[in-house]
């Protein structure tokens, strides 16, 4: 795990947005926008906020329309591109696919084989046989990293740390596999590990458990630990939270949550500190050397 | 893994079953029966099959009850004991205790940190202080293991191995944190790994993630994949499969089930094959040698 946030690449010109769903594009693209950099976005048509884009020079797509997304990028002239909000993995089948993406077609079939990390790489690699430049939102906007130690007033108690280590421990044993990058660990055993669902079914699972009395843990107790997988494509997929993590963590009886510092995205950190404040939860970035064994 | 099933316990004597929920428990009652032990059924009320428990000696108490079932297992002159069928793990605030319980508090304070196999390793521990051997119940019924090959017409394809093949790696790095002992692997991509809310509720959680459209592989697609921990103590919680399994699968949408072969217990396998073959689905018995990579 990277425990320094990377520096902002300075380079001008301008930038395309391939833009999923949630607030986070907007963060992105009011950073680039600061920094002077002209913003284009590619509004995918289902995820992308059909209010928020019109701020922007904007053109509405689907997944695998690439050749679509290549002339709008093109004709804006921008060679660095990123991509960053919400999405759901798409199934071949559903794809809605242009003569470029069928040319592109060996790359993506192999992209759809094994786990989300792979899918996410190839991406990458499409994307820069096209003659684009992928950057990680966090490189054009490194504000969007989340620092080391507590937003808000609350902090890990001694037991935490050990459900925090104890669930980083966990996630690199996994992350070879390509399996989510998070877990929930209380009094040292793991309730649950992410994999296809994500990080808010999960937390909604723990809810449910306890209603079935299948986990009995006091309330106040246990950990969301989050952290990128090893050797992933860190310019598709950074773990992230935001205000509605603190929700579900609340409703799941935990503690708190842990993320790796300067490599998970927050989701407007003030509200997330006032939302952890409000539920007497912690919210930390962890650097691995801080974690004690 | 145990690619052997173990040599039935032959000593004579009666044998005290403390009985959870499930139909298993009468099988290792009916198979100890079979050769020629007396069978005494202490009955996990909620749990225990009020009418199937009629057949035997028996009587109702709760987990914690040691001093209770101590009586009970030394007045009919037991010193084997078999703990079988479902349970939930309890809350410490909801167990009902006595004084024998009490005695033994600092070792059952103990098994409620940590996992599941910490706990049941260390009821083993509290029922050998109290003077009885625990035994697992496919050491007096070794019928009840899962053999190697298929049950059933439907075999695993080379790609459902691949996906096997994966599945106990996950399983291995896995299970050194007394994770579950099952996860859901298709085209090489874990879909789910079990922790604290059991296979069925894993199961249940693919058809739901297709439904929400978070897993869009074809159906027929993926494998569940069952293995027993490391270090794990089998005379307590060997991973189990029954004809409900087959129906959660097949929900799932999945191709079948592949389990350790001489270390996962099966109930009812007639009803499994017969299940498996209505759904088109294999149920297979694996050994880890017999796993190419």
């Amino acid at each position: 795990m990277i425990a320094q946030a990377p520096e902002a690449v300075t380079a001008e010109g301008p930038l395309a947005i391939i833009c999923g769903g949630g607030t986070l594009p907007f963060t992105v693209a009011e950073a680039a926008k600061e920094r002077g950099r002209a913003v284009y976005i590619y509004a995918l048509s289902g995820w992308a906020d059909p209010h928020r884009v019109k701020d922007y020079p904007h053109r509405f797509g689907a997944i695998g329309q690439l050749g679509h997304f290549c002339r709008f990028a093109r004709e804006a002239g921008c060679r660095d591109v990123v991509c960053i909000g919400s999405l759901i993995r798409p199934a071949l089948s559903q794809l809605r696919v242009d003569l470029a993406t069928i040319m592109a077609l060996p790359d993506i079939v192999a992209a759809f084989r094994g786990g989300d990390n792979h899918l996410l790489s190839s991406v990458g690699r499409i994307l820069e046989k096209s003659g684009f430049r992928l950057l990680g939102a966090h490189e054009v906007a490194p504000e969007i990293l989340m620092k080391e130690g507590a937003l808000g007033g609350f902090k890990p108690s001694p037991r935490d740390e050990a459900d925090i280590a104890y669930g980083l421990d966990v996630l690199r044993s996994t992350s070879s596999f390509d399996i989510g990058q998070a877990v929930v660990v209380a009094d040292l055993r793991v309730l649950a590990l992410e994999a296809a669902e994500g990080t808010d079914l999960m937390l909604e699972r723990i809810a449910d458990l306890r209603t079935r009395g299948r986990v009995r843990m006091a309330l106040g107790r246990g950990v969301l630990v989050k952290a990128p997988k090893a050797g992933q494509d860190r310019r598709l997929d950074l773990p992230s939270i935001g205000p509605d993590t603190i929700t579900l963590v609340a409703r799941a009886g935990l503690a708190g949550v842990a993320v790796a510092a300067g490599a998970t995205i927050i989701a407007e950190p003030q509200r997330v500190a006032q939302a952890a404040d409000a539920s007497k939860l912690f919210a930390v970035g962890i650097s691995e050397s801080g974690i004690t064994r």
